[in-house]
Order: structure tokens, then C-alpha cells, then sequence
């Protein structure tokens, strides 16, 4: 009983901190946006051809999530505003991100000149569900490869998905996922989930991706106006 | 400072009741194999693969661990000696099994019929390389689509793998992975390790990944003979 009650504080203890996080963020006009797949989904991919297609538009920032290594943070340091590394491995939970590492993070982020906050978490589909960073939009990415039943498998991720992008579209002749079913089960466990297919290899369908951010950018923006008014 | 000594301290519990497990498990001279990957790198497909292939050899019982759903229990149920489900959603740890959960689980097979046990453990590739559940070998799956960076990033559970089994070898010619330097970066954290390249959908390697199984079965039943001699 004392490690569950533990854990239900750690849990009550982050809410309040993800909470800090999103006022310190919307004072300084930037919308957030938390990142999670399993290991190898396409993550860092996505975030480079985000920073690719929005780079004439957006100033954005980039915080590395990672159990150890800065592979990712190497890939995209010259192509995003500012990236900051969190490395997990030695710290008390480091299977996710937690609201107190994204705290930290952004005392060393230029928030007056950034407008897009990218958080690449841990790639994990179970730990980073549990811990709110702060962020305004939830995103999780699945690729064709690991089959079509992660839903099922890993309901609580993608039950609180705002987005779910579905990467490696160009594997699709050369591995079994039935899209139609994937989204079928996605849809009955998330009724309100929009849903991208794309392949961060050619480029396909980063379009329809980037519209939505600005979109939801635009209507937090338009909501952040309207409350301060 | 709290939840680290409580975190050590399950740890601690963990390792005692994975001990009495392995003691149980060589009263009865079962061989059990931790098979630990990403979501969706071929766990279950390796454990069919290996019932197809060891049939007519051994009795094998799977444990199937998820944190939700019954998907591949009920792919697995009618090929194996007995399976047994762990969902782990609802408990104090979910993104890994422990060793309590399989202790459990134990208790409902037939142990005096069985000679092989898999435990497919929850699709994770952090939190189960810190639970010992009692097995004699730790087997971890990572597949071409993931990208060759996988041991750099994880590397808790790569450097303490008994094997590595590099799987969906036919998608080669589709998606970047460069075999040489994964297995270099591989073996310069664990000098030690197994290294096999299978599809569990065309079959490729699998008959080398079964010869290892069964002579480290072999190696460990002429250990336990001599020292109970």
C-alpha cells in the first residue's frame, strides 16, 4: 500500500507542476506540444520535417527526452531555435518524461522568442501517459511496422491522444497493417482523435500535419486573446 | 529521497522472490527465457516461430504479459503445452512484469509437464531490464524499422541481454539500418552477447536462434545434474 500511495503523489505532485509549466507557457505564447511513441516510431523524424516545413513561419524549440545518449538532439540542434536534452537514466523515473524535468528545461529555453514548443519524450507507449508536462497537445505516433493492434494493447496512451500520427506509410506494401481496422479501434477508444497518415521518409502527408498544428496554434492563441480581453 | 528507498526497496523484494522462482523453475527442470523488445518487434512472433519450430521436441509454456488485452494469449493458446495471461494495467507497476506476477502465474501451469518456459514480457525496452523475474536467460528482440541507434539510447537492457535477436531481416532493403554497426555498437556495451538476424515472417534464422535455445538448455541441465551429483 505505501508504494501505490507513493505513487499517487508523485502523480498529484506533477499535475501541479505540469500546471506551473503551462501558465509559465502561455504567458510567453507558446503552445506546447508533448511527443510519444514507442522506441523507433519516428519521433525525432517527425520533429525535423516539422521544423523543415515550418521553419519560415514559426520559431521553434525542441526538448530531447531520452533514457541516455544525445543522438536526437545532435540531429536537430542547427535546425531548431533552441533544444534542450533531458537525460533520464540516472534520474528517479527515467521510463518518461516528468513535469518537473520540463520545468527545469525551460529555465534554459529563450521563451520570449519561441512560438512552438516540440517535446520529444521517452520512447515508451505506457510511463509517458501517466505524467502531464504541461503541454497543450498530447500527440502519440505509431508506425506501420509494429502492427495495427497497439491501440488495443496499449489503450491508456492513445485514449488520451489529441493526435495520432501513423508514420512509415511507405512500408505499406511490405508489412501487414490494416489501416481501416487500426483506425476503426483507435476511434472507438477516442471518439474525438484526429488522425495523420504520413512517412516522415518522403515526406508524405507532413502537410496535412503541419495545417493542424498552426490551426490548433491559431485557436489557442485566438483563446488565450480572448480570456485576457 | 523517499520514493528512491522505495523504489529500492521493491527492487530488493523483486530480486528475492525472482530467486525463489529460478528455484522453483530448476526443481523442475524448466529452462524459462525473458523475452523483452519495443511494442510491436516480434515478441509473440518469435515465440510462434519457436513452438512451430520445437514442437516435436519440447514441452513450452508461455506467460504473456500485457497491459491490456488478450491478443496474443489467444494467437499463442492453441500451439503451446499452457499459457498463462498477466495484465498488468491495473497494478502498482504496469510497463514491465516483476517477479511477484510471474511467481503467480507459476502457480497455475503444469510445472511437472514442461520444459521450456517464454515469458513475453510487456512491450518496453526500459522498465523490465530493472525486474528479474527468476529467468535463466534475457533475450531482447529489436527489429530493422526501429533504426540501428536502439542499444546507444537503451542501454540498460542491451548490455545486460544474454541475446539479441535482430528480427524483420526481409524488410533489409526498405528502411536505413546498418547491421555492421549495430552489432558494433552492440558488442562493444555487452562483449558477451548473442547476436541473431531472423524474420519471423519468412522463417530465416530461426533454426539458429532454436540450436542456441537448445544448447543452453542443454549446458544448463548437465549444470544442474553435476551439481546435484
Amino acid at each position: 500500500m505505501k508504494r501505490i500511495e507513493v505513487i499517487k503523489n508523485v502523480l498529484d505532485a506533477n499535475q501541479s507542476i505540469a500546471d506551473q509549466n503551462q501558465r509559465l507557457l502561455n504567458k510567453h505564447q507558446i503552445f506546447a506540444v508533448n511527443i510519444m511513441s514507442s522506441p523507433g516510431a519516428g519521433k525525432t523524424s517527425l520533429i525535423l520535417q516539422t521544423l523543415a516545413k515550418l521553419k519560415n513561419k514559426l520559431r521553434t524549440a525542441v526538448i530531447e527526452g531520452d533514457v541516455a545518449s544525445t543522438v536526437d538532439s545532435e540531429k536537430v540542434k542547427d535546425k531548431a531555435t533552441a533544444v534542450v536534452q533531458i537525460t533520464t537514466r540516472y534520474m528517479s523515473e527515467n521510463c518518461t518524461l516528468i513535469a518537473n524535468m520540463v520545468s527545469r528545461a525551460l529555465k534554459s529555453l529563450p521563451l520570449d522568442n519561441i512560438d512552438l514548443l516540440l517535446i520529444e519524450n521517452v520512447g515508451n507507449l505506457i510511463c509517458p501517459s501517466e505524467f502531464a508536462l504541461g503541454e497543450h497537445k498530447r500527440v502519440v505516433i505509431t508506425s506501420l511496422p509494429e502492427g495495427d493492434d497497439k491501440p488495443t494493447k496499449y489503450p491508456m496512451i492513445f485514449a488520451d491522444a489529441d493526435a495520432v500520427v501513423i508514420n512509415k506509410v511507405d512500408l505499406q506494401n511490405y508489412v501487414d497493417f490494416d489501416v481501416p481496422s487500426f483506425r476503426n479501434n483507435l476511434v472507438n477508444l477516442n471518439p474525438e482523435v484526429k488522425i495523420f497518415e504520413v512517412s516522415c521518409k518522403t515526406g508524405a502527408g507532413i502537410d496535412n500535419w503541419c495545417s493542424w498544428l498552426l490551426h490548433e496554434m491559431d485557436a489557442k492563441a485566438h483563446q488565450v486573446t480572448n480570456k485576457g480581453g
